[in-house]
């Protein structure tokens, strides 16, 4: 569990990174709260923080429950999830970068961040019906 | 457990599916990144899914604290939290379709969706005082 | 467990308060659905749910993860999680009331919200380390 717990930890500190990236944004381009539109380059930054709650919304659930079922199932739930987990993290960190430089490039950090997701939620799926039947 | 981590990955993925509706109507309606504006029926779907995010913020942990509370208390926490998260299933597609139609007639389906997460979160509530006196 | 259970309830129903006051501020200044712009009362109103959800997807983990990790050490774990969640959940109350009144003045809640879930992080992280070491 503690490794199920280190990449959540990780992917909530890279999330403040991007949230210090949208308030640096803030300032720079002089986007007064409340408003959260008014320059691009300040919208991208806002956007990728924003995608990053849409995934882990996701993400946080989904590898807990997949290593909780699987471990109960004697599968090595703890390190496919590590693995997919660290899929997660470069994906995230790939689809800020691309995102910040052009939004049109940001396909596939967005994908290496989505699909461990899946993967997750198909695993628990496959866990939970196996255990019950 | 098993009960519980079921209901939230379904209701993870019905979130995936709201996720893919709006990317296909930003395809659809080209609404370019990062813009969230600019075409009703775009805005619709996007607010669905920003909308299960206000709502799995709460439900997810919920769903999860009143399951771990009644059950520590002998009560029946994973059928009851189960019954409930169906409910909250049924009622989060209730409201995406009904918001696509007419973002006016999405009461029913709000309520189905959000009064489970009031019941899981007052009973967590109720548990824990019983627990602690 | 209990103790860190109680927290994140509060802290749900705080963002509950937070929601409605949304709704409420839609009716009143008749921002019609799926509009989130239109009157700048509304729009702090939003902002302060928005920007509660982006604490809470760090907060609620974060808090469960310090927790579990902590007592697993033999340290109070809870006690001091429990102590970081009341300052959380007293910081975000002062944030929404600055914002209503005059967003230029949210500095001191967001920090109070913010700086409890940096702390739980990092003693997460720093008791992982030691767990694996």
């Amino acid at each position: 569990m503690e490794l199920v717990i280190l990449i959540i930890v990780l992917a909530l500190l890279e999330y403040l990174v991007f949230s210090f990236q949208v308030g640096n944004a803030r300032v720079k381009y002089n986007i007064k709260a409340p408003a959260v539109t008014g320059h691009p380059v300040f919208e991208r930054y806002f956007r990728v923080q924003q995608n990053t709650i849409e995934q882990l919304i996701i993400f946080v659930p989904a590898i807990f429950s997949y290593s909780y079922v699987a471990e109960n199932l004697g599968w090595p739930g703890n390190e496919t999830a590590a693995i997919l987990g660290v899929i997660f993290l470069v994906g995230r960190a790939l689809y800020a970068r691309a995102y910040a430089r052009d939004p049109a490039t940001r396909g596939v950090g967005f994908l290496m961040s989505f699909l461990p997701s899946v993967v997750l939620l198909a695993g628990t799926l496959i866990g939970i019906l196996i255990s019950l039947l």
